[in-house]
């Protein structure tokens, strides 16, 4: 019995090719002894640049893929190995986060570990995979885990609770939430034809690591 | 009725001066075009001069605080006005983040905030008090507070969980719930002899931003 989190259509990627000269781009790199075509696109930096990208309202957010990540992996339920977590990003490559990994606290060394694991598809830390990296759309991803119930969790859902989700969870044999990895907006069409159901379990809208952090708990009481 | 969180002897402060000249301080500030006696102490930079100062191992982590925060702000709970967040760090400052605040997540912009109010005592936005910051010691703050109950976690605590320190603080009419802001060991004696109760709400030791999302969320449920 194998529980797993998919955190979909993350806002992480490296800087797209069309924008890599752009000053900000260019500036940010250099302060940071890094290489403009290496870095991760990064609102908070690269502003004035994202105009120039479409969709940029859901794009460059490493800091709410670190904040879900750290809320995600320092869990009992994923540090005794009872929950798996990947990040599908809106670009379909899919980052499976090792076993037990402990990945930085610290928002730079977080930022820096990804831009090596873009370049070398994975990172391997004594001996085990902490981070690994390949190319796979969203059914790719749902279609090699086989869960019994895929679960996504959006305002538009069905209304409903973190304790009733965690329940539906436990009548299964294996199952898979999915929880959105942009900053607004709704899952797109490709990710949500795949779910079995989706849920709303909180009236008002919430961040992604609150619904992340409320979401393990419960599901921990359930499968103790 | 209110309820209050105080993240403790938080590893949160300006570089001291002692260090302020030591290169890894003056080369990450020039980096950053900041004034290396403005910056904070952040371990991830700083580690080689932070071998000069004592109890170096609970200092300099605004990453866990920032974490922390991020955790507690975000809760409906937070956003309702019915917690009061409190940072309180090692050297008695206190920071009072303003109703509905709502701070970065951006780890970039939340340094260069706490920066900001670490000189100037106080960062409005939009007529609202963001956060404010003084020179106070932990008793200081409790006796300011007046909680029925003020309650520590701790691993050395009463074995206890999660559900059962909030159902204590719904016996009260106000309670306080504290939880320390440092990556090791425990709470020193000036902040324990505070404590009404010690309680430890896990078998394992849990990361604060885990403990803190853990606790809101009961807390939520208990005073719905």
């Amino acid at each position: 019995m194998l529980l797993s989190l998919i955190i979909a259509e993350s806002a992480l990627e490296i800087v797209p090719s069309k924008i890599v000269s752009h000053p900000s781009v260019v500036n940010q790199a250099r302060r940071e002894s890094k290489k403009p075509q290496e870095v991760l696109l990064d609102r908070s930096y690269h502003h004035a640049a994202m105009r120039n990208i479409p969709e940029a309202y859901r794009r460059g957010r490493p800091d709410i893929i670190h904040i879900s990540l750290i809320t995600a992996i320092y869990t009992p339920f994923f540090l005794e190995d009872k929950l798996q977590v990947f990040v599908h990003t809106r670009e379909d490559k899919v980052i499976t986060v090792g076993k037990g990994a402990r990945l930085p606290k610290s928002y730079p060394r977080f930022v820096s570990l990804m831009e090596q694991l873009f370049q070398q598809k994975k990172i391997v830390s004594e001996d085990n995979i902490l981070l690994d990296l390949k190319q796979e759309n969203f059914t790719g991803l749902v279609k090699r885990l086989r869960p019994e119930t895929v679960i996504g969790l959006s305002r538009i859902g069905k209304k409903s609770s973190f304790a009733e989700m965690a329940g539906s969870m436990a009548k299964t044999n294996g199952g898979t939430l999915v929880i959105g990895g942009f900053p607004r907006g709704h899952f797109s069409n490709t990710v949500s034809k795949e779910f079995d159901r989706i849920l709303s379990v909180h009236e008002q809208p919430l961040e992604a690591h609150v619904v992340i952090a409320r979401s393990i708990y419960e599901l921990e009481r359930v499968f103790g």
